[in-house]
């Protein structure tokens, strides 16, 4: 038994697929014809942006936009002059071979980057090394045994997945993920969390030990790795792997009960979703809505900003799909640490404190008008709420509601239909919006407390901060006072509160949650059956001892062991 | 008249001193002798290296230690494998004379640098740029007219005032600064206002309309130069700069009277400092103690850690220098942006949000103990409080206290001295820290609420940061119901608070924090004199009722607008 890092949770059991590295051996070699051997250099550079450009498309269909952007980062490599001249120049001034320049070339590149010590500047090292891999193997006319030659069913075992691995799998054939280096955020684990494959990763050098065609057991919650394993343990997981299955299939049963507790209070589930395609599996987990739909996918997949027509038609396939089923639509959430290619951002050393989301909006008009219109024409297809991200005070919504009446009166004199009586709402995941969410409360129709963000703010901590991560704590009694503070402000003024932060899906918090008054949770479609299993199973005059306990308490700990002993 | 930016308050009169930039002609020859022109180069480097210790020598003396390090960052450039190896790469390989591919090699290390458009990376882009003018200069033999070289009072005027400018100038000299490029954050603002010359940046072409010897009107508030004035005008500057004086005189016969309302409530005014002989300045301009001590400067001008018995020496010289007045020394805030060249931190993509401060600490435990035993050991030459930064729950001020009862504890066994009756404080500067200061206030004898921090993560803004700065208020309702909840909280528990950050001084809010009960304000020394007029001048039962007013308002403008009337 070998162990690693759980970066993909359930237990995959099957045959090792080893991908080794190929470490080519690149001879130097004396060139007498230099502007034949640019030409054979330039030649290949076209073929690896063919390549890489055939991948963004097959990847643009089947995986995220974020996995796209790599790709287009490294067709950015493929046409820097930096990258390319120095090459060429090397084969020129020196008289070397492509492989050679290609390599020195490479290797200076590399070390600069990883130099800087900066993460940004590690990953495009890593992008270098991709980019500059595909351009030696094509040098070489070699080719290796890549993650797509699979053939059977097996669990992929791999120093590191890059991006054009992963979009070369075939996703039926991978049983789970297996890498030597990388963390819980490291593209492989996202990778494999996005498809629902189990995976561990940083195995180390322990990798080693896994030969090609190992039977494996991996236990991707566990971050443990079993190789050729006993018959009695090989059917210990199986019988694990199968009651995982059967809890699922009990909790899918639950689909269309009402989220209701034991003694009739009823929490809307809502279905946190990032394109029109994902409502249709919300709803098939049981959700009763659309408590957020992130519409940065129409901006994110493009090479320039998403047309009105473009979006129209997203909100309204979304709303039809949701039949008559409320949806919430966030506007756009970007800037900061989420780039667009087309619209150039200043680079921030705090992004997360920088111009994000409605500050951006709100100085790029152009963009959120046209959003805005888009919103409005779909609102007759459908129950659409308008919900605004990153609000800090009330002058923030008090101009965005200015706005969007001009958007009306401009639909209005054009003829063209909307509802009237679309809820607006926002999110609160500032800390200065939940202090102040008795003034907010008087604007608006809803909020829907992102706690990912309002959390980091109020403890002032980046999750993704591996040093720091450990004070990220949904149960520090600032928040759960916080949560209170905002549902109190908004029932004071007859508002509904939803939840549409992860906290909304911690089964550690649920019944806090209820017994504070909360109306509505929202979360990733998978999250919903034990949630609502959950709800079903409580009792909301218990939920409120339970809150009133833990309000006493001084710390995360504190709490989470009085939770405990709740059960 | 042209206009820039404002970047150091006053007015400046005097000729104007132009120092152009050096067009500096590099010729590319051919080189026999390889192996000579290495050797030359390597002289040149080596040169340049004594030049810029010498520098840094200086500089520490006269300047703070983010001055120095940049001279620090300079001398890695020159030590730097990757820079020095191109060059000589270069000469080798291409037989090239070494100012070429000098040339060649900076242009290309600045393109990289500055291609990737991060703030950090551009700064990079600029010491390349720096101490390759240095090297180019040495090599070339030139010796160019610098701002070393003024000789009469002077305004200068230069496109870009490089940290090896500054470091060479003769402030005596200096009246003012004017400069093509820069905003208020660039260096040659900052160093602007560190020395308190004023300083209009950022003019642009404009700049070319100044011809040697101009007589000019600097106006630093506005950001004004007037070239060549009529004489009315000058009289008219003269005369304001002469009132400007004379308000700074008026001010300064308060420095030995009491800051205390005219209804008798008294509030502390003490000083922030960054080094021990700050003190001596904080007590010229009438601070009744040290309200903030950043222990920083020991840490950041070294290429190692301090010894204990070096922190000491500086704990004990500043409690000598304040004789008996109560001295707040707060321990190391660093990570994030602030950086040790000796002690390897992971970059961090949030730095505001990452491991800092007293969560460093409490990770590099010997680091901390270290210096809570040089402060024990100085506790008996004064009256020493101790105050821990970045706290954002009870679990960590609990810890801290642990440790300290165990330096404590150790101390004694050895026999050494310490008082027993210290007083332990944090900064509130963390939302949650203020939203639970009910139940810090039971842990420590006092609080100094961090505003500079606390607005940044309540608003979620880098108030750096120009594309959002605008949201960055003091006055945000939200700030202003925590500065309360923060008072009133420890009043309950019998502890005093006071507020270091920046909002101390600023007069607009002065009031409102009087109003509040706030105990003890602590700002630079130069803001003490007109802070405490204020207070001298104004009611606390008035204050009272300008509070009640002002947290009825729903926006940082309306409360502006409000606090106008009051006047």
């Amino acid at each position: 038994m070998i162990k690693g890092i759980g970066a993909s949770g359930g237990i995959a059991i099957g045959k090792a697929f080893i991908v080794s590295e190929h470490a080519l051996k690149v001879e130097k070699k004396r060139i007498e014809d230099k502007a034949f051997e640019i030409e054979r250099f330039r030649r290949c550079v076209k073929k690896a942006e063919e390549e890489i450009k055939n991948i963004i498309e097959v990847a643009s269909k089947t995986l995220g936009a974020e996995e796209t952007e790599i790709f287009e980062a490294h067709l950015l490599i493929l046409q820097d002059p930096e990258f390319l001249g120095t090459v060429e120049m090397k084969i020129n001034s020196e008289g070397v071979n492509s492989e050679f320049a290609l390599e020195e070339t490479i290797t200076m590149f590399v070390s600069v980057f990883e130099d800087m010590g900066i993460e940004y500047m590690m990953e495009r090292a890593g992008d270098v090394k991709d980019v500059g891999g595909r351009l030696m193997n094509l040098l070489l006319g070699v080719k290796t045994l890549a993650v797509g030659d699979i053939k059977d069913q097996s669990i992929i075992v791999k120093k590191d997945l890059t991006p054009s691995d992963t979009a070369q799998l075939n996703k039926e054939k991978v049983l789970g993920f297996v890498t030597g280096i990388g963390g819980r955020t490291s593209h492989s684990a996202i990778m494999a969390r996005t498809l629902g494959i189990p995976a561990v990763v940083g195995l180390g050098t322990y990798m080693e030990e896994i030969k090609q065609g190992d039977l494996i057991i991996l236990n991707g919650d566990d971050g443990e790795i079993i190789i050729n394993p006993q018959e009695e343990t090989l059917l210990k997981f199986k019988n694990f792997q199968q009651s995982q299955q059967e809890e699922k299939n009990q909790l899918m049963a639950l689909v269309n009960e009402p989220a209701i507790t034991l003694d009739g209070k009823g929490i809307e589930l809502a279905g946190n979703i990032g394109s029109p395609e994902d409502a249709r599996l919300a709803l098939m987990q049981g959700a009763q809505g659309i408590g957020l739909f992130r519409t940065e996918f129409l901006y994110m997949d493009k090479d320039k900003l998403p047309s009105e027509e473009e979006q129209f038609n997203s909100y309204k396939e979304v709303l039809e799909n949701m039949r008559g089923k409320g949806v919430i639509i966030r506007t756009l959430d970007i800037g900061g640490d989420k780039k667009l290619n087309y619209l150039p951002l200043t680079e921030e050393l705090n992004p997360f404190l920088g111009c994000r989301a409605l500050r951006l909006c709100l100085k790029e008009k152009h963009i959120f008008k046209t959003q805005l219109r888009a919103l409005l024409r779909a609102s007759v297809y459908g129950n659409l709420k308008i919900m605004f991200p990153m609000v800090s005070g009330v002058e923030e919504i008090v101009e965005v509601k200015k706005l969007l009446r001009e958007v009306k009166q401009e639909l209005s004199q054009q003829g063209i239909g909307y509802r009237e009586s679309i809820e607006i709402g926002i999110m609160i995941e500032i800390p200065s919006a939940a202090i102040i969410s008795d003034l907010l409360a008087k604007e608006v129709d809803f909020f829907s407390i992102g706690t990912n963000d309002l959390i980091q703010y109020t403890i002032a901590v980046d999750r993704m901060n591996e040093d720091v991560s450990y004070l990220y704590n949904p149960l520090h009694p600032a928040i759960l006072r916080l949560v209170k503070l905002v549902i109190n402000n908004a029932h004071k003024e007859g508002k509904w509160v939803g939840i549409c932060g992860e906290m909304a899906s911690d089964l550690r918090a649920v019944q806090i949650l209820i017994g504070m008054g909360i109306d509505e949770l929202s979360m990733s479609a998978g999250s919903i059956p034990k949630v609502k299993d959950l709800i079903r199973n409580s009792n909301y005059e218990h939920c409120k001892i339970i809150v009133e306990k833990v309000l006493n308490l001084s710390s995360p700990e504190e709490i989470e062991e009085c939770l405990k002993k709740q059960k």
